[in-house]
Formats: structure tokens, C-alpha cells, sequence
């Protein structure tokens, strides 16, 4: 009986940790050294000592992870568009798409480049607006205004 | 003869034009009351002359109308974020959802509220990004990393 | 002269007609027998005689043309829901994927089977709300309430 | 000891509710003035005595949470269509959207409206059918029928 | 010790077992003649002893749930495109649309049909890419080029 | 009255060009030497002499314009998966999101890569079932096999 009752919570436990990334998750200490090439340059940009489980997955195809962190880093700099801008408009596609890693780890990434919770919440009213009027000008079939075709 | 490619030639700019909203557009000089306020409240507010085709096809539910037309001033109003900010996640929001109609319109709103052509082309350039990520997290299981779930 | 513009004004025509199915539009008089038996199905079920571009787009994939009207056949037909609720909700999903053919040509259906205005203002004003409020409970990350889940 | 272990038990269940709205949930108890009189009327036009987390996470943006609540007061209450069919729709739109939350709150919503079972499965065939065809209309590139454009 | 263990154990449980489908799943032991023969059929065609909750949680719909079933197997049997390939496509969709069930019911399905890690890398880059991709094109409003309308 | 003639049918071909991107199109002529370098490598590569509109309108940001080409070329050469299997991938995804411009162009590129008309019918049959079944998922919660999360 106690048996029975322990391998039924060692299953649920293991269960729980099992969803897990298709291909899993790479740790930097398992890591080749062409993936910790790219996992330094993300902690140096980035200032923090962590990876997030997104790089550790992607980490299974060097060449997808590389040239992601590589357009990442290129786009996320600041240029006209300051990097807490960025984020939001990172947030703001993520929560459109509804992706739960994204909008988890892109509130953290732009809280830490300055969003505060007032911003946040501006930004998910402009995002909620925007998601709702881009169905109501689709389902009625509204014609583009001829001053927005120049 | 000419009248036939006269007729050939109408029917031409005719099924052009038959690219409208379900229910039609509603001009000013044909609008009730209630729908004429909505349009000077929004003619008034963004300091225009002009009113979009979006606003003349809910103009045949004005309580939606004014509800929406509500919804959006409060909202694009500046606070938190200021306008151009607000505009230019409006305008990630229906690049990710590809809303003909509101990227052309937003893309306007945008420009008039500050957003210049370098500012576009980052805009465009994290939605891209954003959308890429976004599949690669899903399409890998990736699980939210323990700390960004507190 | 002459020559010059009705060469221009028939290149307009032309490359609007252009705009076309993939694999072109198959016509009842060109279509195999097989595909007959189905436009044939169609027009009787529907009561109608003609063949919406769908059809015909898709009789290029005997087989996939005969499935899907079928199946469109059988779960449309009025059962626990009555036609027009089944219809309005069909445009309310193609409202969401913002599908320009399949707003089109289900807003014409739901009519057909006893959609008026005022019900397509109040099912666009509910899409429209789904819409945001879809994105606000993601965007937000609420966790669903433990008495949704039993 | 007893308390110890209390506490790890408890944080294992904590950290279930830390996958938690990004700002919190806010209580009716722990809310302001101008929260509780919406939570107030939510719960007086539905008639229940309970909050869903969706509001209670609203409610970190009294604005938003107002503005929202309103608009659904406004657009869910029956007129051209009933409450029930209401519902359904945006259920519909919940589905197509894949929004957990949103399938899980207003699968509950449309059945205390009214939907039973056989009318759920006749919802779900539809919009799985209608995001089939969506995608059959749009990757044959199929044009607008002529009669679909007047 | 024990204790501990055993309350943890009942809270995790519970947790866990109501997350499940909208009207539940259907086991083949309580299944009716009619699921039982579509369940039946799937373990052939599949070569498999095991029934996914996809097609318990549809038996509550026997029509929907033969339909599917039916459509599934006509569609995805070898052809013009091979197993594999039809699965990886059933996979790149599905991660597009992020839809968590069917990213790993297919995931499983695709390899088993063939696709190893290289392939579902470079499978994933390709997905992401044209997610990507696609917002480019729309944000920017790109006009189709003349000769794809041809 | 000739003169009236000629400026409308002047006025509707203007208007259709005027359809165009954003920015509008850079052409080769008109480049400067870090996009011809681009433009050469696409022509290069694909071995054609026409740049498509997609990179033309995208040269107004030589960086994104670069960048994305980067990444489409190392992507799509073939490797664990062949160039027509990753053209057909990227045309699967284009169709579920409905984007015109990428169904279009990435029709006429899987077609170069060898899709013939079967194989392109097999992927819009797979395309649009997945998008059923995504919904169908989603849309009754059916939670993840315990053997699918392994």
C-alpha cells in the first residue's frame, strides 16, 4: 500500500517536471563550446548570470540558435527605438500571438529595461483596442480610404 | 464600338468600387445625430477635417460607434505612454494579425503622432522578430523558466 | 494614340482578372462527372444555381472538393443550432482570421438563411470584444479559476 | 516542525497560484472604492457572488477594468440576439484564438446562458470547420465572387 | 515525513486530474458500439494500442468524431507527399497556430513517421523564418508582384 | 468630354498602382551599393534576374534587408530537409496565417523547387485539417497525453 501510494506521487512529481522542451533543455556545463560562445555573449549583453530555458532549448540547433541570438541582439539595440520600446512592442505581438513563454519572459525583459506597471497597463489596453478593432474593419469589410494608398 | 469600351471601361471602375463595406459607408450629410456628435467629437480630437472609412461603416451601429470611438480616445490618450508609443503598438499589433485596412490607417496615425521612416523600419523589425520567437517557443514546449512565473 | 490608351485601358482589365485561384477556377460545363455530381449536390442542397468560386477552386482536388462539402454539409445542417446561428458563427471565426473570401461570401450566407443588420452589428460588437478580451486574459497571464477546471 | 512542513506544502501550492496574473489578483476585500462598485455591478447583472480572476486582475487598471466591464455589460446583453447565442460566439472566437482562459470562463458563461452539450459539439464542429475552409479559401489564393461584392 | 509526503502528493493530484477536457474523455471500456468501431479503426490504421485523448475527448460527438477521423485518414495516407512530410506539415501548422496539444501529439506523430532531431530543427527554422516573414510583408504593405498573379 | 473620359480611366489605373508598399519599392537602378550587393547575392543564389517586391520595398532598411536574407539563405538550403519540402513548409505556414503577398510568392517558389499541382492540393488538404483539428483541441481543452510529454 505504501508502495503503491509512493510510486503514484513519484509519478506525478516526475510528471510535472517532464514538460518539458521537446528536445529538452541544454545546461551550459553540458554545452559545446560553439553554444557557449553564444550562451557568454547573451549573459555579457544581457548583464545577468542566467540563460533562459528558450536559449537552453534552441541550444540542440547551434546554427538556429546563433543566428537568432545574433538578430536578436542587432534588432533589441537601441537606434530610433529606444530598448524599452522595443520590449513593449515585444509584449505587445506576443500577447496578440497569445504565446505563454513570450509574454512571461518579455514582461520580465521589459520591466527590467524600464516598464512599470502603469506602462503595462497602458500597453494591454492599446493591445486589447487594437485586437478588437482589427476584426470589427476586417468583418466589415471596410475599403482602405484612398489618402492611406499614397 | 466606343460605347462598348465606354461600358467596358465603366464596369471596370465600378467593380472597383464595389470593394466596399458590408453595410456601406455613412457620409456626414447622410448621418443622424447621434453619429454626426461622434464624428465631430473625432474630427475635433485629432484635429482633422476628414473622417475614416472605418468610423462611416460603424456608423450603421452607433452604439458601437460611440462606444469604440469612446474606448479609443480614452485609451490614445496620452499618460503612461505617450501617443507615438501608443500608435506604434497599435500598429505592431495589426502587422502581427495583418490587418490590411488598419496597418494602412495606423501606419498614417503613426507617422502624424511623430513615428519618422528609421522608426518604422525598427518597428517592422522586432514584430518580425517577435513572431519568429514566438513559433520557435511554442513549436519547441518550451516551459516558462522558474523565475518568471513569481 | 487611340491605339496606345486602349492598350492600357485593356492591361488594367486584364491584370484585374488575373487576380485568381491558385490553380485557376474549373466551370460546370469543363468539370469531370465527378465533380458535376458534387456542384450538382450543391446547388440542390442550397437551392440555388450557382457555384460559389470555392467550389470551383477546389474541384481541381476532386477528392478534397468532395470531403469538405460533406462535411460542411452535414455539420451545417440545422441540428441542436438552427442554420443561422451555425452561419453567424462561421463568420464570426472568418471575422477572426480576417479570411477577405470567407467574410464575404458567409456574410451573404447568414443573410440567406435570416441574418439582418441589426444581428450583424451585435455579432461583429461580440467578435470585436472577444477579440480584446482574448489578448487582455493573455496578456495579463490570469490563471484560469479553479472553478472553470471541474 | 508542523508548521515547517505546513508552509512547504503551502509554497508547493503558492507556487501553482504564482503562475499567477503578472500583477497579482486583486481580492474584493483588498480592493478600492471605485473597484468594488464595478465588482459590485458584475456580480448584481450576472447574479452570482463570485469574481472571476480575469476582473480581479483587470482591476490593477481601474480604467481598463470599468471600460471593459461596461462594454461588455453593453454588447452582451440581449437584443437582436439572445444571450445564449451571444455566448456561443464568443466562445467561438475563444476557440479560434486558442485562449485557455477564454475557452475555459465562457465555455461556463454560454453553458449557464443556456448551451447544453449537443449544442457545444455542433459550436465546435463549425469553428473547426470554418478555420479548415478559411485556410482552403485562402491558400488557393480564391477571388471574391462578383455577386459577393454588391 | 509521511506526512509531508502524502499531503503533497494529494494536492498535486487534484491539481493536475481537473485540468481535463470540456466534457471529459471517453474510454474505450465505457465507449458505445459507434466509437468503439472509429476507436477500433484508428489502433489498425495506426498499428498502435493506444486511443489519444484528441479522439476520447470527440467521442462525445460520435458524428464529429467519425467525421474527423475519416477526413484524417483520407488526407494524411501517403500520396503526391509522403508520410513524413504530411506530418511535419501538420506540425508546422500546428506551432504557427501554437497549439499546445497538437505540438506534442504530432511531434510524436512525425517522428514516428520518420522525422528526426535534424529535421524538426530545421523544420522550426523554417517556421519561424516564415512567421517572420509574413508580418514583413504585410507590415510593409508589399503589392504581390505581377508575375505571381499570372 | 473626351478629356473627362480620359482622366478617370487615368484616375483608376493611378489608383491601382498606387496599392503599393509603404515606403514604396527600391529598384535595382536606384539602389545603393549595400543593397545591390544583397540584390546580386538573391539573383545570384536563386539564379534569376528579378528581385522580387518583397526585397525591394525591405532595401529602405539595409539592415533588416540583409539580416533576413542571411537567414532565408542559410534556412532554405537544403540539408536535413530538401529545398521543396522546406519551400512547401514555408507555403503551409504563409496559408495559415493568410498572408497573400507570402502565399503568392512562396507558391511560385515551392513550384520552382518542384511542388507539382498534386502536391500542391495534398498540402492545402493537410493545411486546412490542421487548422481544424488545432481548433477542435483547443476548443474541448483536451489536455496532453501523459505519453506526449516524455
Amino acid at each position: 500500500m505504501f508502495g503503491a501510494r509512493f510510486r503514484r506521487e513519484n509519478s506525478i512529481w516526475l510528471r510535472d517536471n517532464r514538460r518539458m522542451a521537446t528536445l529538452g533543455l541544454i545546461e551550459y556545463q553540458h554545452a559545446s563550446s560553439e553554444v557557449r560562445a553564444v550562451f557568454d555573449d547573451i549573459m555579457t549583453t544581457r548583464q545577468t548570470d542566467t540563460i533562459n530555458n528558450f536559449w537552453k532549448a534552441l541550444a540542440h540547433d547551434p546554427k538556429t540558435l546563433r543566428r537568432t541570438w545574433q538578430s536578436i541582439k542587432e534588432i533589441m539595440a537601441p537606434g530610433a527605438l529606444d530598448a524599452v520600446t522595443k520590449e513593449m512592442i515585444y509584449l505587445a505581438v506576443s500577447a496578440t500571438n497569445q504565446c505563454g513563454y513570450c509574454i512571461a519572459s518579455h514582461t520580465a525583459a521589459a520591466r527590467k529595461a524600464g516598464m512599470n506597471d502603469a506602462m503595462l497597463a497602458e500597453l494591454m489596453a492599446v493591445v486589447g483596442m487594437a485586437n478588437e478593432t482589427n476584426r470589427l474593419a476586417s468583418g466589415y469589410q471596410v475599403e482602405v480610404d484612398e489618402r492611406f494608398r499614397s
